[in-house]
């Protein structure tokens, strides 16, 4: 049984000041659940309904799990049909990027993003393409908003984000900045090498000038049919798939 | 203004069954709406309200349009944020495929894609890379469906989507028939030459088996990280541009 001012405490952290504030975030779902389970993030408690068997989860005895009734849970939730345990992780502070973190790789650098569900399917990709680090504007949406964690299907646990200011962090490093342009090199004759950054812009307006300054090699996915566009989680997946494609041969 | 039953008629179009019994599907937003005026489709109705200049359509007089109050068109939208204008558009009965239709190109099989932005967005990344015909399975989720619309921003226009029974249509051709299956050939190494058709699977279980067993060339996309998986919106922008990539070399 949760008091009103936890579930108001818990239900705060759908909002990115009560986040920072209290320093943790919520993951919804076992399967999500156990991925950070298994990772470098500090599960704090781990609240679930009755009807979850808790021994899923194989989580430590240091970890609190406290069991809360359906109508708690659902007022805690942010999803519409709320599963039956969610866990309250600290927001963890990663070291600062230093250049050994960056080189022999690639890296994912977004410049204003601004949809939860692109930036969650972003993680998603990063993961499965083996991304380890994403470095985002500070206007991106939080990597700890609950719709970005969702759409990020446990992949969150595995890539690390950072927010910093993009045009301090470009100029610190000595790797090629790759950006996705219109009116660049196609994608497809572009040679990546084997390491760089790679960045892509907000939903409307692409890169800003500031950051598009320091593109090195402006790259475009060429357009064969009519679409207007292509959604910001899909060029990063082309983008993505033609590094891989080009750093495994 | 809009009389009940006139409003109730239209909202009806939400759903697939009037749809198919009314022969008519709903399209929001000018930008959408221009490229339906654009393409085969035939618009009978267009909505809007005084905030809306109908100029920016174009449309020809023989077009019926019809000023509403925001409080209809509130009510007949579909969307949260209801944009000023809806058109009516007529749903087409496209001629059956036949083999001319299919060679010499790439077209899209989808056999049982059930959310309806995976679908929108297909459209979508179809249109981008020129293809223009998608096969669904009849349990495949309804193209007219608002939501499809809506994630295909206006490619819906472009990219004709017919529904059937896809095992006595991948019988009919003799064309490749790509899969997008586990432990298949790696996408990177994959010669798709010139034309095919290419399947991809419902987003929890795949293609199904006796749709698999007509596959000819079963292809993988990779994974060099640790997610579960990629999105089917994604894979299939994946396979179009490795295919992109293979044919205009």
């Amino acid at each position: 049984m949760l008091s009103k001012s936890q579930i108001n405490s818990l239900k705060s952290l759908q909002h990115k000041k009560f986040r920072r504030e209290q320093g943790f975030f919520l993951v919804e779902g076992s399967k999500s659940i156990v991925e950070f389970n298994n990772s470098p993030y500090e599960i704090d408690t781990v609240y679930y309904t009755t009807a979850f068997d808790s021994k899923v989860l194989n989580l430590s005895h240091k970890i609190n799990s406290c069991e809360i009734s359906v109508n708690d849970l659902e007022k805690v939730s942010s999803l519409k049909t709320p599963q039956d345990v969610i866990a309250k992780i600290k927001i963890p502070e990663w070291a600062a990027l230093s250049e050994k973190d960056l080189v022999g790789q690639f890296s994912l650098v977004l410049d204003g993003v601004q949809d939860p569900g692109n930036l969650g399917t972003i993680i998603r990709i990063a993961d499965w393409f083996g991304i380890r680090h994403i470095i985002c504007s500070q206007d991106t949406v939080d990597a700890y908003n609950p719709k970005v964690v969702q759409a990020s299907m446990g992949s969150l646990a595995r890539v690390k984000v950072y927010d910093t200011d993009l045009t301090n962090f470009l100029q610190k490093f000595k790797l090629p900045v790759f950006g996705a342009l219109l009116d660049g090199a196609n994608i497809y004759h572009t040679d990546f090498g084997h390491e760089g950054l790679l960045i892509l812009g907000n939903e409307g307006n692409g890169i800003r000038r500031e950051v598009e300054a320091l593109v090195s090699h402006a790259v475009t996915i060429p357009r064969i049919g009519k679409a207007e566009s292509l959604n910001v989680g899909i060029a990063t997946a082309l983008f993505c798939s033609e590094i891989t494609r080009n750093t495994k041969k």
